[in-house]
């Protein structure tokens, strides 16, 4: 593995998100903004001061501990980037199992109000198909590709079933999830889960939603719902995060650890007494590890009663959740 | 158009850059990092204080003057997701024509040492394909897809040609950038004009880059470049850019402008002096209006030598462009 594959600063932090070894839980929540990462954060045991840091590409980590178990909290911004960027260089900082736990808004295709609560079982992803000619629209393309949402086995196409989505939330996480959201529930608010989740590229185009631009995705929403059964919410995240916990397989091989550039991340970063959260050597992940995730989705709009929601109910929401 | 199609906040921002009409030039540089985004604006005219905006999902707004032209810098962060909601919310701020240049870093497939600038004439774009078994490669999908580098005409394949790209640069725009680089040239920085740029949807994978996830990608370099003639730098983000200007054909339907939420974008708006850059009154863009777009890269990594730049040439070259 060559320097230029995995760039790190001399004193070996990851290059976007500005961590090392020993920054960051194995456990995580992540979620878009950082004034949700900070109500998150304030949670945690307030016995020790948490490892805050800012990297100079927007992504905000917070370490602490709840319930005497460490946890960090990282903000990442929106689109499936942002998670690749997340969840590749998290996964060069820690060795053992990753537990991640995505708290996100989303919008509801199925009329539920808006401030419930999903956990989706399973993602497809919709994406733009830049060779479609949008001025145009002269093309023998479709200007949307719909992930599949079911595997293949040995070419055959499975049996439509959220058990045997090809992108799937882990099994368990998801379950304890679930329960845990039960427990908490305030009244008034729902939950769903065993839902199916879309993610697109683009908060407006591939959500179906109308701007200026000729984006040709009068029936998107309807081709997407017929060719999906079981879903319910659409964001922009989700479906890479699942997409890469499903793909990973253990470490295939060791990555290099040769420093290479001066400290160009230049993160800010707020020191925790030494003793709360040592910094440990680097250790690897090894071919035996898994990486856990699931997600809780806020509904923050609904596509069907055209509802948005207000401020308070968002503030009411992040404290349940 | 539907208030979940195009979410404003009660005072008319657009909901992730925070923006209104007024407080954004059509003359845009666009960058990925806030830091320079600054550095960009402290070139403007020092007689009128800025305006700054900085949106909670991490969107940094510099509008002021240069040369008494009014001018914006907006930093977006990483990736294609930022690029469109960059694009999209800012296109529904303003009448008239935009100009937009994107000044970003890059990766370089030939062999030119780093801190080479270069303007991109046009741009393919290679994305994931989610549909490959990436667990067990045992897909009859390919792992990456490439998009076409040229257009179709009545559904005939064009010549190969960076003049018939079907995603390209604003043609003048890009000779305008070329000389005014040439001018301000620095003694031992090299220009390359008229090439052609990858955007990819990670930092790593569809870059070719070895992680420690299963990625599939040993082959993907070679044949990019083998699909690609002219191809030089790849990066994140140009692609989009070129690809929604070549697509706008003027505003299709008047977005309807009705308030939808409570103040969530909470941006920190840094205020100039009123008579400096005037609050307009809403008017949207007409159907002859277009979007001009070019792209400045600066080569921070060479994939051939293994070179990765180091901080102080960072600062040259950013004084420079």
């Amino acid at each position: 593995v060559s320097p230029t594959d995995f760039p790190r600063t001399a004193d070996q932090r990851v290059y976007h998100l500005g961590l090392r070894a020993g920054d960051v839980a194995n456990r995580i929540v992540t979620v878009g903004s950082p004034s949700r990462a900070q109500a998150i954060a304030a949670f945690f045991d307030k016995e020790i001061k948490p490892f805050v840091l800012s990297s100079e590409r927007g992504f905000l980590t917070i370490t602490g501990r709840f319930k005497n178990v460490p946890v960090s909290v990282i903000s990442i911004g929106m689109g499936s980037a942002n998670m690749d960027f997340f969840v590749r260089e998290v996964r060069e900082c820690l060795s053992g199992d990753m537990v991640i736990v995505r708290l996100g808004s989303c919008g509801a295709l199925i009329d539920v109000p808006v401030g419930t609560v999903v956990v989706p079982r399973a993602s497809v992803s919709v994406t733009r198909n830049v060779d479609f000619d949008f001025g145009s629209a002269d093309s023998l393309e479709s200007p949307y590709r719909i992930s599949r949402p079911v595997g293949t086995v040995s070419g055959q196409r499975c049996l439509h079933s959220v058990n045997l989505a090809q992108v799937h939330a882990d099994a368990a996480l998801h379950d304890e999830l679930q329960k845990a959201l039960a427990i908490e529930r305030p009244l008034g608010f729902e939950i769903l889960t065993d839902t199916v989740n879309a993610s697109a590229d683009s908060f407006y185009s591939s959500q179906g939603r109308h701007t200026s631009f000729p984006d040709h995705n009068e029936h998107l929403i309807d081709k997407l719902q017929a060719s999906t059964p079981g879903l319910v919410t659409l964001e922009m995240e989700t479906f890479h995060l699942y997409h890469l916990a499903v793909c990973w397989r253990g470490r295939q091989a060791a990555t290099r650890m040769s420093p290479l550039t001066e400290r160009l991340v230049e993160p800010v970063i707020s020191l925790p007494p030494a003793s709360v959260f040592p910094t440990t050597s680097l250790q690897l992940a090894s071919p035996e590890t898994v990486i856990r995730a699931a997600a809780v989705h806020m509904v923050f709009a609904s596509r069907t009663s055209q509802e948005f929601i207000t401020p308070n109910q968002v503030t009411e929401l992040e404290r349940w959740t």
